[in-house]
């Protein structure tokens, strides 16, 4: 009899981070500056700590988590692995489905699981200050909290419709002592010069990203933190799979198939990449493992976007990079899209998938709350928008089994709970949620204003 | 070295409640009709079903859990008990804090301990829809995702402002597919009459209670669940002291005062009774053992009220039940009080604080929200007011522990999370939030009101 939850004690929280870099087929295409030459550490440290950069940067297979670092992860961590045995049976499959829980976490989410190393790291070097930006305020409410656990300051620009709109997540890294402004602001030129040009201007992810950066490259004690999409992010979420993967061994079972929401990347990677390591080791169990990153329809980078250098922000601030992208200056539609509304995506995430090692999914919004609500039916909790897409693809399979007669072991990511993202149920349950496919002729035009690489 | 966390299997959650009513030095007072006499069974049994009843009776020390109803709690249970050491740390403390988190259920509360076996027991007698009310919505929540695990239907009376102005636990309701109108209705005598009077009604909790009642006494198919108060809820909630001393045994320590915020008497008996087990038994660790019932100075019913008997509710709809009590038409302040406006207490809380088994103690509500402002910096987790409550008590004993040196074991529940009060937060930490001491003229006033009783 399988236990509805697999616990791990605190001393199996892993010991080092897994770096998916050290298996890929090929060596990752480096990030390259504007000029076309690849971005050197010195101009990345103007925003990053030497030590986030080396992670940023390394080959190294496994990477050492800090005791500080663990001892922090340990106020929520390990997380549960779930089997959800009762969506089984509402379902009539012979899957088996299980879910790794990331929703108890302070914030709520997945994202501490590298804020908590980030602040930990600039802690170390004497970084007196943390910038970032946040939309609807889970990454920075993470970070702010990450941040006040080593008593480092946090300043985030959250976006000013955002800020007005959704003030509960505001609150909340207030609560743990952030300062939070609404972006644009008068701090920085680019929102001074927003502001000029429009003082009613609402911002804009874009925006608030290039105040935050421009914070943190302007004053020395400063630094810029993210939360998805670079290879770091990705690394500190491993520490998702790799405790699935001791809960499951607990159980003498090992997933056939994995499913991952995927905006930025940090929820997929966190999930799959130690999986990923197994099958790089010749791990039998692994060798017909598929891992799938699910995305929205509305949002189709890994599906419908090209593999190609791009900015990884709307302004073109940052360093280009080689990913999945529907270009830079893709304007993601005005509905909801459970926050995974990333014009790019990580390039560990494009890089694997590009190779044949991983797939891409995309599922239409109402679907994916159409599942959500299924699992919070069955299972109780009730799942962030983000988690709804991992949630419908599982479900997607399970189904199929139920036709095969297969009884796969399903896992997929339940990135956070949905507490704080009831008004978009609200939607869903009234009615009021429209699917949306992002227009072919639309991404073909934004492709059209990819930088030029060499 | 105590781990951070000390975390129990699924298979140790308790197989028993247990029953205080079993170890009070004298029989509980009965609740009375209007006529004076004892309430019958068969009076109770027109809105709660017979194994409820049973339980709200009995004088039985352990009562079995139902297996349907352990499946359901190993959703989230066992919750873990927490050592709070960066809180003691920042506090200087010798004293040892440790909690037993509640937050981790689907509804994000203590809540579901209850509302899953009255789910159960009702179905398992055929009732075929359940009815209740709710204020903020915490308990309606927790119903109605207890009715949808057992496939059974709950309509939630929903106090008419609070629907308005906090949808967010109205949706989640409805995401577990529960029927949620806004109170008062045109479906009830009670409320047509409240409507008929008043179009503009915005609705209270005691007329959402008249309402939820009056549907379940109307209609033999239809029974009423309650969240708090009544003896089989506290016992129900037993599962968290149960729970704790198990962990505790675990690490080899035993807690010297335990702190539970009190508002109707269940997160206080929840975690509180199964150690005053101990104590009638004669165990030598509980001899000194402390239980203290947290409240707020806004609603003083432990510290300042009589202990009489006294309607459940505003409109003396209820049977009389002896408890401390302000008066059944206390109108508690229209300022937040975390949940625990309630104008009586559980009789059995009660009874035990009468006869000297329990400590009560009241607090003001900004020393609350500093300190759970103060436990949200230290350990990650943002409390719910309610928890705060016994927040501020630890914190206050592990200050005294500071200046005596001694080295406590100290136990709190913390209740919830406060991801849908954020709100409040927001008001404490814009300095909105205010103090307020029920004058002791209003008590002796509304005292007056008590119904006579030979």
């Amino acid at each position: 009899m399988i236990p509805l939850r697999i616990s791990l004690e605190p001393e199996e929280i892993p010991s080092h981070w897994y770096n998916v870099v050290a298996d890929l087929v090929n060596p990752p295409a480096p990030p390259l500056a504007p000029d076309g030459n690849p971005v050197t550490p010195e101009q990345m440290g103007a925003i990053f700590p030497m030590p986030i950069l080396e992670q940023e940067m390394s080959a190294e297979r496994w990477i050492a988590i800090p005791e500080e670092v663990r001892q922090i992860y340990a106020l929520w961590r390990p997380s549960p692995l779930c089997r959800a045995l009762r969506l089984e049976q509402a379902l009539g499959t012979p899957a088996k489905i299980f879910y790794k829980y990331e929703g108890v976490s302070p914030a709520g989410s997945h994202k501490p699981n590298s804020a908590v190393p980030q602040a930990f790291y600039n802690k170390m070097v004497g970084t007196k200050r943390l910038t970032t930006e946040t939309g609807a305020g889970q990454w920075g409410s993470s970070i702010a909290f990450a941040g006040q656990m080593f008593g480092l300051p946090v300043r985030v620009f959250m976006v000013k419709v955002s800020y007005e709109q959704k003030p509960f997540r505001r609150s909340m890294m207030q609560t743990w002592g952030a300062e939070v402004f609404a972006s644009p602001t008068n701090l920085t030129n680019a929102g001074r010069a927003a502001l000029a040009a429009d003082p009613d201007n609402q911002g804009s992810l874009g925006l608030a990203i290039s105040e935050a950066v421009e914070e943190a490259a302007g004053d020395p004690g400063t630094c810029y933190t993210l939360g998805s999409v670079l290879n770091h992010v990705l690394l500190h979420q491993t520490v998702i799979g790799l405790e699935a993967k001791k809960a499951f061994d607990k159980i003498g079972l090992y997933p056939d198939v994995i499913f991952g929401p995927c905006g930025g990347g940090s929820s997929f990677g966190g999930i799959a990449f130690p999986f990923l390591a197994d099958k790089a080791a010749g791990d039998k169990r692994a060798a017909n493992l598929r891992c799938v990153a699910v995305e929205p329809t509305s949002c189709p980078t890994l599906t419908k976007g090209a593999y190609a250098y791009d900015y990884g922000d709307v302004s073109g601030y940052t360093p280009i990079m080689r990913m999945y992208t529907l270009g830079h200056d893709f304007m993601p539609p005005g509905i909801h899209a459970g926050g995974l509304r990333y014009h790019g995506d990580s390039p560990l995430v494009s890089q694997l998938l590009h190779e044949g090692q991983i797939e891409a999914l995309a599922v239409p919004q109402v679907a994916t709350f159409e599942a959500g609500v299924q699992f919070a039916r069955a299972e109780g909790i009730i799942p962030a928008p983000e988690s709804c897409h991992g949630i419908r693809a599982a479900i997607d399979e399970a189904l199929r089994c139920k036709v095969t007669g297969e009884a796969k072991t399903i896992l997929f990511n339940l990135t956070g709970h949905g507490h704080f993202d009831m008004a978009s149920y609200d939607r869903f349950l009234s009615g009021k949620l429209e699917d949306y496919e992002y227009p072919a002729e639309a991404i073909a035009e934004s492709l059209k204003h990819l930088p030029k690489v060499d």
